[in-house]
């Protein structure tokens, strides 16, 4: 089984900015302990970031055929993206979006997400363990499947 | 570690009706699924449910000191009670919210939690996975904790 | 043909305070109207009150299998339950909203119902009547069903 | 008792378009079971239908002095025209608001009438059995209005 | 000068339903008191009513270049129709609103006017003499336009 | 008969400054226009101005017992001011509402009266005819008094 | 293949009234440009005007079944009403919307259409060409449909 | 004179738990300070808590007749519950609504009361002394009664 | 102790006028029943009102240094001074809101207060009781204070 | 005569994805249909597709001088981006809005238009027809503009 | 040149109270700051601040010829106040708009300015510093007049 | 001391596009006039100009540790951008917002500003100038900074 992870803008700067925020890892940290625990699963995992809404939407467009799943932390252009969301529909690849943050407790234009209703699901608030939760869920969709199959 | 899982209203109806969006797993059957995992773990897990707000208030404010976590499925109460947020914040045990659907993909009224803002975190849309993600977050951020102490 | 007919907070009051508003029928004598037209139809009337909401979604809920219909005067509850109407959605009861009121003449924040759109269909405005006419109506439904069957 | 039984845009299509909204009955079936059960409780039915919002206007003029009762079913334009509001409260003869779907649980702007403020009651959802039922609260309203006179 | 007294739905009901709201002058009473002070004015006068909105467009369409100035109450549609105000602009001919009662001393819905904004001015709230003002208004403006030609 | 005419901020640069919103009279010369006509029809005319909101609550307030109408044009505060809108349901003295300009075709902020609803009548958008309009309503409505005494 | 052009309110005024924003063309020179283009493409069109609301349903209505397709400018009725929009969807007879101007460059509240949810598409902003390139669609469309067959 | 105070969800942690938003009084310490003054002041007081939404609508009903007055902390419930607001207005026991933070200086949801407008007065901010001032206002009320009875 | 009574626009018209809405005291009566009182507690009054929102702005910022306490009934401009609230926030005394009537029963754009942030606390419905219970409020505030010292 | 087609974020996955809402043509076939009618036209058609927003701005600026007229389907960004109006208003070229799908028959947030406001027209709803359209459209406009000059 | 700078309300409590927000130089220093400056580039400066916005209105008002620039923090009335949006536009006098503090990350209420929108620019966030960046513009303005004269 | 003059979508276009709104002087011209008054100041300039949001997002990332301030003309993402916003949150250097119009003045949609939250103050509305300002605000922030160090 093979993962997409996708990261949005500013996440290459996690761990050195506003840790009271995001937490204290680093992108490159959250990689690592993903590539950890997904090489325990079995499951083969790319992991991408940008800044360029543009080429997130490509890069999403590219995992139709290619990837299972895709975890999706969109950052900031989950509250502004439609073209995010009509790229996530397009694919037709089972997306998963996270956050590190708990979005729910910040600003209210954060309250809004313009792709979750295009997402199989949400998980959001438990910095980096979001992305290792999302692992496990997607471990357990592809159990699921497999086993209705 | 002890955990405490409330299931708010209708949760007792599970898998009998609505599967297209609720799954087709009892509540029972998420209960046992969860102990397993929990046993696992060496987690100690009490398991409520209740249709009435003010009981599943009561029991959250005997949480304090009694429980290290609590995993909420707030259910049609998510989107109505301040009394739940209220409970929460007064309790002062980390909880976590789950739900079984993705509330964001459903009608606009239920895009909106109450309880959000005090919560550590949010998990939604994968079915009863949900609330075992919510165990292995729980069992992340105690380890965490553990850690950093 | 089994009807449940349910009553919810404030109602215990009728014809005691608020005629105005509500009419000078107690809910015994409603519920002795009832009775009698349902004799005359061949229905068998079940008639709870309760100030709960979660009781109130614990009854519906109870319904599923028990009753035919549901005749529903959620009073309060109407306008603020997301709860009643998930109970209303998961329990399959074809359920008939009831007000004794023109909850429309009333203040803004009666005229929004969140139950009525899991319903099939409204009678409000007629007093005591609106129970009569919900009680037809049933009876309407059933002989529909039945000549179509 | 005379009553007057008005109908608004597009009832004249009833029975031949969109079934699965509106039910199968034309508005002359509807006409015909009103008019059975009208002769049976000694009621006189006048039955008109409509498209153009001004002379539905005109008719509640009339219904001033000539007729007991007005069941109203504007269609279309209960949630527009407030000439039909002020209509009805000119006129002051007792109006019933019917509708054949429950509007409550189709598009947003189906959700507000402008007319129910200034009439008596609304029924909602029943298909004709609305129509039906209007003429019962018709019935039972001059009842009470005759004993307690 | 040639002046188009233009009235919209329900205003023929005037003096005779909702005095507390209308005042208790007939329409003809308040033409016949229009006429007999345009006589003294000099200014011819046409005196209409029409409950379509449709028949009010296509008259206010006739006054371009028949009628110096026009009149308009236009009643309910004044807070609900684009059609009269797009008709107001196309036809060119300087238009008075006027209103009976004080329209926004009342509902909510009634404060805002769609034809307002291509209208020279407003009165309203004085009655008949609402009419009588927009009387003087015209020969003001008119008088105005000779001195400044 | 006494009236009291009130003006607003900024009515004191009248005929200077924006003539083609506002028109080219200056307030002195729209007050001598005002005080011509009501020596005709032998009304007593105050005539005060001041740019202190403060300054015209008290104004209104001693107009209690000391004038029989009030013509207030209350400028920008017409948008802004529920001071004034207490003193004018306080003083209980008669008060019609005036504009130079026709303030539905300005800006959005422009079409809400905070003191419309406790007004006898609105006269807003024919310049300085706008104050004699008022005149004239004043004498009509005392004339109506006075003979429905 | 027939096709019906129906016109709304204030539309027969058009070439001679504010061309700034519709154009020089009457409607009568319009007519014949599409008549001119529709004998071209072997199309039967019919071509109807009213300033009234409910004659314009009325024609929606008698197009089934007589007409393949409707070309509709409903023009200030886009905006207002309910009752052409339930016509369409009743009618079954696939429609387009045309505009003349580009509605969404004027005022806020030509940018909501209550009709276009119901039609296939939508031509605005191109003057009398608008008609013309409606022309071309159903020709297309039909071109399509047929193809497909 | 007899007075029942009751208080609404998550008061009984009071003391314990947030003191920099609700003071460190217990509950139970707020109850024998308002003991002590209602002793001074001959008033028998009655003291309840419930986190049960109709737990309160109950005791607000049988407040009716054994009570003269209800001072009511309805905490969270404030905020969503019009289910208390019917109790209030159906019991017609005078009712004074308290709160022991400064309601308006937190969340914008807490700004909104559904019961403020059916109950006599309210107090708010000054922490367990709220209860106070409402005994004597309680007092003052009654005092007020019997002189001008 | 000094505390400074600040009363707003057209509390000087007290008792004279709208009795069924704000009693009927004076404002001297008022400020007489404030000072026996204030004699017993030994706290020093001083008394003022104003119509202008800058005085009052004025006074405000003149009572850091010379004031323990402020109580301030803002009356209209509770709704709309942002300059109160300023000046309430600049000088530091502690503020408590009053109000005579019960502002929450009252038209919609009472509802919000734009000082009720930065007070201590507020106390609405009680008529000229709510200066006397603003006064018990503050002695208990002071009494607070001084013992926690 | 030169056109340039762009198109927007994901309109590259046309015809593999969606066929429901998008319809079954790719791209590609979309630009051959183009420039066959084009050449027939003798029309010189640019075409280009990217799904970064600020490449979409750049190549709007660059057809400032090189194009006669731009054709753009923005899809999601039309309901996103300023940037993009900015672009074709500081461009100067006339800009037509085309859409495949009739986005007012989709999600409300797909009903505003950032760009319609500076476009000369929009064409919506015809599948690949709506490119064809707009090229009519062009050719039309590009006559006329020849005949008027 | 000459440059009138006002102050509007509380701005004379400036470096005394809430440094926090507004810094800790007194309105006296910033004066004598912005003469310094004022005196080395030649511009006669007028310095004034009130608490009335009756007498802020007025001194726009006399602006008009005796100055060529108007430097205004109307600091609270900034978002209250029409009738300083109409002095400032009647008074022709260029305006602009400073603030201390950042007013976009403070308060909701305080993100709207109802002067922007007829002053020159706005500078904001900068401490005393947006009074000498004002007196730089006024330079740099005059400078630019000067030089396209 | 360095500062970061970055541009954003269109500005490219200056000077020779839409002068009534932006003014004349290419952004070349006004690099050039920031570079002579830096050079005159000793700061140290780098300029920047980006269609691509992602690019700005990138840049203002790089320009922590490389530059002391930031001076933002985000143009039309100012009103739609949340990822610049956490890009300058997240960078952590001082960053100035300006804009050669007054954003004020123009659409409803431009008053809005996403980034202003997170900068430390605003200059609008000055055409290049805005630019001259921010350097001499950065030199004053600097000086004031140093001076309190």
């Amino acid at each position: 089984m093979k993962v997409l992870f996708l990261n949005g803008p500013n996440l290459n700067l996690l761990g050195t900015r506003e840790p009271g925020v995001y937490g204290r890892s680093t992108l490159a940290a959250i990689e690592a302990r993903v590539r950890r625990r997904a090489g325990e699963l079995g499951i083969a995992v790319e992991w991408r970031q940008s800044n360029l809404e543009g080429e997130l939407v490509t890069w999403i467009q590219q995992a139709a055929g290619a990837f299972d799943f895709l975890v999706l932390n969109a950052a900031a252009y989950t509250h502004t993206s439609v073209a995010l969301r009509d790229a996530i529909a397009a694919a037709g690849v089972p997306t998963l979006e996270v956050h590190l943050s708990n979005v729910h407790a910040r600003e209210e234009f954060r309250h809004r997400s313009l792709i979750a209703a295009v997402c199989r699901g949400v998980i959001a608030g438990f910095g980096s363990t979001s992305y290792l939760l999302a692992l496990e869920a997607v471990n357990a969709l592809a159990t699921e499947a497999a086993s209705s199959a």
